[in-house]
């Protein structure tokens, strides 16, 4: 196979529309980077493995994307701004055709963030994807998963439960129109990061998290790490026409235990309504209410998530055994 | 097989003795760390994958330390102190001994460097390990790649040869007494990353290099990033008792085409002799002078290396073809 040095010199040298942030970048032992002078380096790793992050047979340019949207997703969920990634690649074979169209879908993405490449590494092995991505955060800005208080509202961004219709297409657990299909499969394969969403966030969010593992599982994460509970109105969470066509409990599986959305989902004061509508609007990205967080019974009690349906009815949902992409 | 939050808990919590610099670590979107002041982040991300990097039956609390060596090693070389790492990881099973033995080696090694476990990623896959690594290093310290001179010495620490050397006798391409192979072995296996040994050379050495891929391939790096020549005496080139052992042939391949060597190659000009001396002295490891930079023919040559031996005659090497570990 090409050598690591023509691969990246081939593929992944650095691109002229990008800033270039870093002052040593590919071809040293290290790059060398610092953030601005008040700013943290906000820094997050993923991992896509064949098979359980994507299809073996996943168009390389939309894999290009993916792989860096889904960073840039921990990122905006953290109210960072991008600045540089590294990658590390594992290949069976350097396919150049193959590479030329992964490269492609990784620069368009890294340059519409204006995110560097700063190094990498490449080997031989079964394909596996490795990005670590920075950006730029004041620390007291940060949108932290610990910081929910309760009578904060719950709100998402966009809409939910495509991506996970997308896999069941792929996977014919069930069948669309090809206009629903294809809604359903851009959601799965070309994930837009809220970047803009996370910016507009700061000062007004308390808390957010990126939903890549489904609604259910993720707003747990932010209810444990702030030690609240949660009550959330299935019927308020959003979804496209698409969604709302396949049957209703296939939508509700798909938006609250679906993953793969890469939708932001935040609390905030509802003293900061305005202002949240007002950051959704100036970035073109719709939020959503879709519940309030309370206080933990006592101390010691586990935090958890009410269900209920737009009629106020309580809901017991079992969404264990809807297993997602992304299963461990 | 345990979930990703199970796993992180068990395995790969903060360790009370490793200085904490994060100021968010594991359990959020980000990490989120900034360098002290007048310091930037040296970076670098290394992945390492079964059959390319280690042997399938390789003790894992072995491969935790080396996967976490091979990366302060690029620190090393670029002078940086170690700060900080991530970890992703593909299993193709969550084996509790596996890991418990896999996150020690890891561990005991970060504790030594005083480096923080600061985010990572699990999933399921073929095994491949990918850490991303943080140093701080003030930039005009910084031992880069391209600083080489003409009239440079050229440098290596330590030893040569060994983990190649180790590596036959795994793959029963030659056989020796079980002191040398356990010798060998140790040396594939439990490779010193030389931070200390970096962090003397600030100041004194201009250019250098870890030797991953083998003396020959990797002191090319150093040349063709500088524009420069070299000239090497390869009996000069230092190796254990254990390797002059072997016939005169392989010792040479061993340590110049060897690779896994992860000793630092390095290039100072002759004025810092005795401070490049007192600076391996101060943290006891050994450094040898094995040739010297030269200036290129003309502006378009390529840049190479001219070997001799002790008497000064040149020799011819072919060393294509002696495969080591780390074949792309």
């Amino acid at each position: 196979m090409l050598s690591e040095f023509s691969l990246i010199d081939r593929f992944f040298a650095r691109r002229a529309r990008i800033t270039p942030r870093a002052v040593l970048g590919i071809g040293d032992d290290c790059a060398l980077f610092a953030p601005s002078a008040g700013e943290m380096l906000a820094i997050s790793t993923d991992m896509l493995v064949e098979g359980r992050h994507f299809l073996a047979d996943v168009d390389p340019h939309a894999l290009g994307h993916k792989a860096l949207a889904v960073n840039l997703s921990d990122l905006a969920a953290m109210g960072a701004k991008p600045q540089a990634f590294t990658l590390a690649l594992a290949l069976p074979q350097a396919r150049e055709e193959w590479l030329a169209a992964f490269s492609e879908g990784m620069f368009e993405i890294a340059e519409r963030f204006d995110c560097e490449l700063v190094g990498g590494d490449t080997t031989g092995g079964p394909l596996n994807i490795c990005i670590t991505v920075f950006g730029e955060v004041p620390p007291q800005l940060a949108l932290r998963r610990d910081a929910a208080q309760p009578g904060d509202d719950v709100w998402v961004s966009g809409t939910l439960g495509d991506a996970r219709a997308g896999l069941g297409v792929l996977r014919q657990e069930w069948s669309v129109d090809a206009g629903d299909a294809a809604t359903f499969c851009r959601a799965l394969e070309r994930p837009e990061p809220r970047v803009a969403l996370g910016l507009a966030l700061r000062g007004h969010a308390r808390s957010a998290l990126d939903i890549s593992d489904g609604l259910a599982g993720d707003l747990l994460h932010i209810l444990e790490r702030s030690r609240v509970n949660a009550t959330v109105d299935v019927d308020a969470v959003p979804r496209t026409a698409a969604l709302r066509r396949l049957p209703s409990d296939l939508q509700r599986r798909c938006t609250l235990a679906g993953g793969d959305d890469y939708e932001l989902c935040f609390t905030a004061p509802a003293a900061a309504r305005a202002a949240i509508e007002a950051a959704g609007y100036s970035v073109a990205v719709p939020v959503t209410r879709i519940g309030t967080i309370s206080a933990l019974q006592n101390a010691a009690a586990e935090p958890a998530i009410s269900w209920h349906d737009a009629a106020g009815m309580p809901l017991t949902l079992t969404l264990q055994g809807f297993d997602h992409f992304h299963a461990n």
